[in-house]
C-alpha cells in the first residue's frame, strides 16, 4: 500500500490536462486551491496506515490475499459491507469534508458484477479482463474516479434523440485496437486527483442508444482527457494568508468537469460495449453501492455538532435546554442516517460474481434521507452558532495591530475562552453549512449518486405492493 | 409449543377479577370487546407452527434444547436480535394491530441480565431464580405481561415525596414467606390475556425509594389483582351486528389499568429486591428492547400502505403522480423505522449473563422515529383515502333493502370493482388512523416503550460529544 | 333572526327521508347521535343573540339594511371577509367541532357572483333570481348545505364518460316548469340540519358534459332527496349513559350521503343550467371562499391547546420546559393558519356584481396550511396527553361502587386535582385526535373545500412565474 | 427627497473609520466589495422616483406633509403598516439582497413610541427630542443604522455580571453637555452605508444595569465609532473580473461590528438614559417591528423561485410533475410567510403617541416561520438545480479561447437556449443558497431580529391560555 507521501508524489507525474479559473496548470499539486482535496484523498492512505483505522480501512485481497486498502476491494461478505459503511463515516468525522475516493471503489465493485453477468450471457469475456485490471489497481494501490454523469443536454429527450450527440460519452469510432470515445462527465468528484478514470453508462440505454452503451477504464492523464476545475463556495479563501477563515484548515472536496475529446481506448480497458440491457442494472448496481457511500455524511455530521457544541460552550449557552434539544436532534437524525446505511449492508447478499451487494431498498432509502437531514442538521447548527457566524469580520482584522484588540474583546464569550478558538469553530461550522464544506455536505448530498427522484423511483421499484394489499385486504375482510 | 386454539382455551381456566365498562366479566374469553385482541396474542402461537414463519417465530432455548417461541427466548446472538425485529414486523403486518406479547419478552431480556448483575455485585442468588422461572416459561409457552408504568401521581414528585404514597407501586410489608405489594400498573398492554404479570420498576430509584426498588413475577390471576379493561376509539363497533364497519375483522389490541390490592408475592418470584442502584439499569435495558420492539409498527405500515393502494385502484388515481409519491414516501418512512429497529439489533454486544442487547443509542434513534413517521404515514394515508374515509354509511346501510343499493352504486369506484370492497379497504384504513388501531398505531408509538423525551435523554447520555469536539477542533486548528 | 330555540323547532316541521345505521328516522332533532350536530349549528343562532359575539355575528343586509346573521349574507366590504375569517374562529373554539353553517354561506357568495357573470355574458336573469332566494334565505334565517362533491366513479374519467352516467348529478329531463335531476352528492355536511340545500357543480366541465353543468337551491325535505348519515369515529358514544366518555360534551359534526332520485326543480330555483363555461370559475370561486372558511380550525386549534394546557397541569408538567415548547409550537403553527386566513380576506376585493370576494392565492395557501397543521397539531397534544389518553377505563369504570375508588385514586395526578377533571379534558383531547372530532379537526381538514392537490394547482394557476422569472433575470444579467 | 446618485454622492462626505479584511479604507464608496451594498441601499432612493414603486415606496410625513421616503416616516395607519410590508417584499424582490434601510425605520418607529410613554410616566422630553431630530431625517431623507445587539460576553450572565463591563454598551461617564459611551453593537447591516447610527439596549435591563439602558443617535461618522467589516460567504468573487460568478451581478449586503470606543454623545441626541424599566418593551416594540421587515425574504423568495423556473426550462425539466410540485410548495411557502408579516400589520393598532404597531404575536408567528421556510424553499431551489449549481466552471473557464467551447457546448441545456444563460441562473441561485446572498436569505433569517427562541418566548407571552383553557373546560364539562 502507498504512504500518504508515495501517493502525492505519485500524482506529480501525471501529466493532467487541467485547467482551473480558466487557465492550464502544470504543478496541481502544489495549487492552493487544489492541494487541500489531494491532502483529503490522502487521507485514505494515511488512516490505512493508522492502528486506530485499520481495521476497516485495510483488508485481504481475494485476488492474492494481499492487505490492500479497503478502498481497492472488492466485498467478499456483509462485513466487507458494513465495515465500508464505518470506514466512510470515519473519514467523514476525520476529513469533514469529501474523500472522493469511493466512487472509484463503487465503480469497481458494480464492474466486478456486472461484466460477470455479461459474460454469463454473452460468451463475452469482461470479467477476466476485469479482474485484471483489478488486480493492477490493488497492487499499485490507485485511486480511481468512478465517472458516471453526462451533460444530458435537454433532459426531456434520450441520447440517441439529442440534437447534438455528444451529450452523452459515445463511442465514435470503432478500430483494430480499440474505440475512440467522445463526450463529457460533469460532476466528478476527486477527478484530478485520480490514478485512473473509469466510464460508466448514466442511464438506461435502449437499442438505438447502444453507441452510449459503454465503459472503460483510462489512465488519468491519457491524451484527450480535458479536466475544468469546479468552483465552489468559498474557494478562493484557499488562497488568502492565514488560515482560520478557510474553516476546515486541512481539506476539502474537488469537483471536474471532465472533456473526452477523440480519446482512444485499448480493447483492453473495455468493459462494456454497446450491451445496452445491461446498462440499467449496471447504474443500479453503482447507485445503490454510491448510495450507500453517503454514510460518510454521518462522519460530517459529527464535525458538525461538536462544532456546535464547542461554539455552545465558548458562549456560554451549553446548558440552556433549547440548546441541548437542537444538539439531540442533531445526532437523531445524524444516526438514522447511519442507521440506514448500516442497515443496507448488513441485509446485503452475494451476487452471482460472489461479490456482495447491499440491499437496494435499503440503500435508497438510506440516501433519500441524506438527501433531507443534513439542511435540517445544518440548520440547527446555524441557529446554535448565532449571526456571528456570518457577520463576524476576516481573519485579518483579528490580526491586526489597531483593531484586533477590538475583535479579541468583543468577540470573546465565556472568561477564559479566547475570540480566536470561537471564531475557528464558526468558521468551521460557515465552512460546512456555506462554503466549500457546504457543496458536498448538503448540495452533493441532494444529487450525489442520484438525485431524490431517482431514490423514490428504486425505492418504488424494490417495495412490494402486493405483499402489502394482500395482508390488508385479509385483515378487512376483502376475498377477491 | 402451545397451539394458538391451546393458548385460548388456557385463557378460560385463569380466574380473573376483570371489569369492562363498570361491569365484572366471568367468561373474558368470549368478550366480544375482548376476544379479538385474544385472537391478536393467539396469532403468536399459530404463526408459531406456520412453515411460512417458523424461522424467525421459533428458536431453540439455550436452557434445555427445546425449540421455543421466541416470545419465550433469551437472546444469545445478534441472529437472535435481527430476528426478534423481523418477527415483530411479521406480526404487524400478519395482524395490523398490537400483538401484546413482546413486553413479556422484553421483561424476561432485561432480567437476565439485570439479575445477572446484582448477584456478580450483592452475591444474591436472583439470577438462579430467574432461570428456574425463564424454564417455566418457556415449557408452558407463557405469555406475560411486562409491567412498568406507574401511576405516578405528581410528575414533578419523586416516588417517596407523593402525598399518595401509593402513586408507585411499593413493598407494603416483608414477610417471611414473601413480601405484600400494593399501587397500580398504567396502560398495560395485553394484561388480561397473559399468564403471568412480570412488573418492574418504573424509573430509576434513590435510596429514599428503595421500597419501590421492587421487581417479581405472579400468575395474572393473584388473588389481589384487578384489571379495568381500557376503552378505544371505536371499540364498541366490536359488539355491533356485522363486521364491515370495524375495519380490522381479525385483530385488536388491549390496555388494562391494573391495581395491586395488597398483593401477597412469593420470595422465588421476586427477582429485585430494593436494590435501588440498579433500577436506572433495568429501566434503560428494558427501555431499549423494547424500543427495538417497535419493528411491528413497520408491519402496521405495511398494512396502511397496502390498504392505500387498493383504495387508489378502486378510486381510478392509482397511476396519478401525486398518489404514487405519496405512497413512495409512506413506504420511504416505513422503511427508515425498520432501518433503525434493524441496525440497533445488528449493532448488538454480549452481556456478562450471555444474552446479547441491544445498541441502545440506536434503539433510541429508532423508537424516537416512531414517534414521529406513523403520524405522517396515517396523514398521508388519509390523503389518498379521501373524504368517504370519514362520512360513508354503516354496514348497515349498506345491507338496508331501500338505500343498500344506492350506497353501493354511488360508492362503487371503478367498473369492475365493488362499492363493499371499497369500503372495506377505506374501514381498515380508517381502523388505523382513527380507530382502534390508531391506539397502537399511534398514541402508543408514541408514548409506549417511553414517550419521545425519554428516548432524547438516552439519545444524549449515549452518544459521544467529546470524540466529536476533538473531530471539530483538529479540522479547525483549536489546539486548547 | 332565529332564535336557538327556534332553529332546533323548525327542524321539527321537515319532513326528511333520513336514515342512520340502516334505519329510517322520523324524529331525527331526539335522536342521540344526531342531537349534539344540531345543537352545533343552533350555536351560530344562539351566538348572534350574545353581544360578546355580536360584533362579527350579526351584520346589516346589503338587500333591505335588516339586521341579519351573517351567514346569510353577501360580503360587501373587506371588513365583511376579516370578520367572517375571526367568526369562524370563534365559533370553532365555542363548539370544539364543525357547526356546518358556513358552507351555505360560502355557496351564496359565489352564486351571487357566478350568477352576475353569466347574466353579462348570456343575458340570463339568474341574478334576480338568486337576489329573490337570499332575500327568502335571510328573512326566514335559514341554514343552507352547499352541495359541490359528487360520487366521481372512476376518477380517471370526466363526468359524460363515466360508465353510469349518474355518477355525477345530472339533468334528466327537462319539463316546462322545471327540470328533473338525478345522482348523488358526498360528503354534505350538515345537510339534515339544513332547511335548504344548494347544488353546484363540482368540476370545470365541457361541452361534452354540460347536462351536469348545472346549480339550484331546493328545500331540504323534497320529495326524492335521501339522507343517509355517515358514520363517524366513536359516534356510538353518543348514545351511552354518562356524559364523560363523548369528550365533547355538547357538540358534533355530521356528513351526509345525499341521494337524488329524480327530483324536481322548478325554474325559479335553477341558478346554472348548462353554461359550462362558468363552471371552473364557479369551482374556483366557492372553493376558495370555502377555504378561507377554514379559519375554523385555528378554533378548534385553540380548544386543543387549551385542553392539552390543562392536562399538563394537572400531571404537574405544566412547567417543564419541553412541555412548554409545545404549547407554544402548538400555538404557533395555529396562528399562521389563521395568519393566511386573514391575510386572503384583507387582501380580497370587489367583484362586478359588488361582492368581496377573498385573493384567491392566499385563499389557497391557507387551506393547504391547514392540510397540514392540524396534523402537527394533534400529535403534540397526545405527546403532551400521555398514554392515559388511549387506556383510560370508562366512565362507568370510574362509577362503579367497587373500583371507581382505584380509578379515582390511580389517575389522579398534582394534588387538589381530581381524577375526573383530568380525565375529562383528557376524553376532549381524544375526542379531538381520535374520536368524532378528528373527523372534522383532521381529515376534513385535509379534504373538506377539496383535497391538497386542488389546493397545489390554485396556487401554481393562480402565482405569477413571469413576473418572478423577470426579477431574477435582472438580477443576473440574463438579457433575452 | 435624495435621488440614488445624491445618496451615493452623500456617503463620500462620510469620515468613516473602517476597516476590511484587516485595512483602513479611505474610499469605502468605490471598494469592490462594498459597493454592491451600496447600491442595494441606493435602491431604496431610486425606486422611491419609479412610479412603479412610488405607492408604497412614497408617503406624506405626518410632521409637516411633504412627500418622504417609507423608510423615514413614522406609521400612522394600518394601511402604512400593510404598504411597509409590501414595500419590504418588492425590494426584496428588486435586489434578492438585503437593502439594509429598515432597520433604522424600525428603530425610529419603536422610538415614537418608548419616548412618548417615557415622558408620559417620567416627565422627560425625549419625545420632543426625538420629533426634532425625526424632522432632521426626513428633511435630509438619510439612512439611519438601528444598533441593538451587544457582544454578551458570557450568554449566561446578565450585563453587570460579566466579567468584562463593556460586553454591554454603556455609559462610562455623565457630562454637562453629554455622555460618553463604550462598547460593541454586533452585526450592524448596512452601518457603513448609513449616515445615522441609532443605538438602543438590546435586552430588558433591571436596575443593576441601569448604565447599559440608554439609547441616542449619532453622525456615523463621529469621532471614536470605529467600522470593521464583515466577511460573507463569497465576498471576493465581486473583485474578480467579469461578473457571472457573483451570481447577483447588482447587489450585495453589509454587516459590521461597530465599535464604540468612548465616543461622546450630546445631550439633544440621547433617547433614553437609566430609564431600565423601558428596556423590555423597547426591545419587544423593536423587535415585532422588526420581525414585520421580514416579509423581505418573500421578495428574496419571488427570485429564487423565478432562478428556479429558469434553469427548469433551461434543463428540459420544466414540465416534469415532481419539478411543478417544488415549484409550487417553494410558492406555498413563501406566500405563508408573506401572509403573517401582512396579518401583522392588519391587525395593528395605534399607540398612545399616535403611532401605529403591529399584532405583536403575529410578528412573532411571522419571523418564526421565516426562520424555517427559507431553509426549505432554498433546499427545493437546489433540488430544481442539479449538481451543476457546485461544480460548474468559472467564468474564465467560459471565456477561455481552448477551453471555453467545451463549458459553451456541454452546459447547454435545451436547443435554444445557451450555456451562459444556464450558468448565470446557476449562479444566482447559489449566491443565494450558499454565497452572499445566503448570509442574508438563510443565517440572517435565523438570527435577525431576534433567534427563534425569542420568537417563542414572545409567542408564548402574547397567546392567552386562560381563555383556551376556559373554552376546553366548558366542551368537557369541568366545572372548577
Amino acid at each position: 500500500m502507498k504512504t500518504k507521501q508515495e501517493y502525492i508524489d505519485s500524482l506529480r507525474k501525471l501529466n493532467l490536462e487541467l485547467y482551473v479559473f480558466g487557465e492550464k496548470v502544470s504543478n496541481f499539486v502544489d495549487h492552493p486551491i487544489i492541494r487541500p482535496s489531494i491532502d483529503c484523498v490522502a487521507a485514505t492512505y494515511e488512516t490505512a496506515q493508522n492502528p486506530e483505522f485499520s481495521d476497516f480501512m485495510t483488508v485481504q485481497s481475494h485476488l492474492n490475499g494481499k492487505k490492500i486498502n479497503r478502498f481497492c476491494h472488492i466485498h467478499r461478505s456483509t462485513d466487507d459491507l458494513v465495515k465500508k459503511s464505518k470506514m466512510e463515516r470515519s473519514l467523514g468525522a476525520y476529513t469533514g469534508s469529501c474523500f472522493q475516493r469511493c466512487v472509484g471503489m463503487d465503480a469497481l465493485n458494480a464492474l466486478s458484477i456486472i461484466t460477470y453477468n455479461m459474460d454469463q450471457k454473452h460468451k463475452t469475456q469482461y470479467y477476466q479482463r476485469f479482474l485484471k485490471y483489478l488486480q493492477y489497481v490493488q497492487d499499485e494501490d490507485l485511486t480511481c474516479c468512478g465517472a458516471m454523469t453526462d451533460a444530458k443536454g435537454d433532459r426531456s429527450l434520450r441520447p440517441a434523440e439529442q440534437a447534438d450527440p455528444d451529450q452523452y460519452l459515445r463511442v465514435v469510432q470503432e478500430r483494430k485496437d480499440g474505440i475512440i470515445v467522445r463526450g463529457n462527465k460533469l460532476h466528478q468528484t476527486g477527478a484530478a486527483n485520480s490514478h485512473e478514470i473509469i466510464c460508466m453508462p448514466t442511464r438506461a440505454m435502449r437499442a438505438e442508444d447502444k453507441d452510449y452503451a459503454i465503459s472503460f477504464a483510462l489512465p488519468s492523464d491519457t491524451r484527450g482527457i480535458i479536466y475544468i476545475y469546479g468552483r465552489q463556495s468559498c474557494d478562493t479563501r484557499k488562497t488568502e494568508d492565514g488560515d482560520i477563515d478557510t474553516g476546515n484548515i486541512l481539506y476539502s472536496g474537488q469537483e471536474c468537469m471532465v472533456v473526452f475529446d477523440d480519446v482512444f481506448v485499448p480493447w483492453d480497458r473495455v468493459f462494456m460495449y454497446k450491451e445496452y440491457e445491461f446498462t440499467a442494472d449496471f447504474v443500479e448496481k453503482f447507485a445503490a453501492y454510491h448510495r450507500q457511500s453517503y454514510a460518510c455524511k454521518s462522519g460530517i455530521g459529527d464535525v458538525l455538532v461538536g462544532a456546535s457544541q464547542l461554539v455552545a460552550e465558548y458562549q456560554g449557552i451549553a446548558g440552556a435546554s433549547h440548546v441541548r434539544n437542537k444538539i439531540t436532534e442533531m445526532i437523531h437524525l445524524n444516526e438514522t442516517m447511519m442507521s440506514c446505511s448500516l442497515a443496507c449492508a448488513y441485509e446485503g447478499h452475494k451476487e452471482p460474481s460472489g461479490t456482495y451487494f447491499v440491499n437496494t431498498l435499503l440503500a435508497n432509502v438510506s440516501k433519500l434521507n441524506v438527501t433531507r437531514f443534513p439542511y435540517e442538521i445544518s440548520r440547527l447548527a446555524q441557529e446554535i452558532a448565532g449571526g456571528s457566524l456570518v457577520t463576524m469580520p476576516s481573519e485579518k482584522d483579528l490580526k491586526n495591530p489597531r483593531i484586533g484588540k477590538y475583535v479579541a474583546k468583543y468577540l470573546q464569550g465565556v472568561t477564559g475562552t479566547n475570540a480566536e478558538d470561537r471564531i475557528r469553530a464558526l468558521r468551521l461550522i460557515e465552512n460546512i453549512c456555506l462554503g466549500t464544506g457546504a457543496v458536498c455536505y448538503l448540495t452533493e448530498s441532494l444529487h450525489g449518486a442520484g438525485s431524490p427522484e431517482a431514490q423514490k423511483i428504486m425505492i418504488t421499484r424494490e417495495s412490494n405492493p402486493e405483499r402489502m394489499k394482500k395482508a390488508a385486504k385479509r385483515l378487512c375482510g376483502i376475498k377477491s
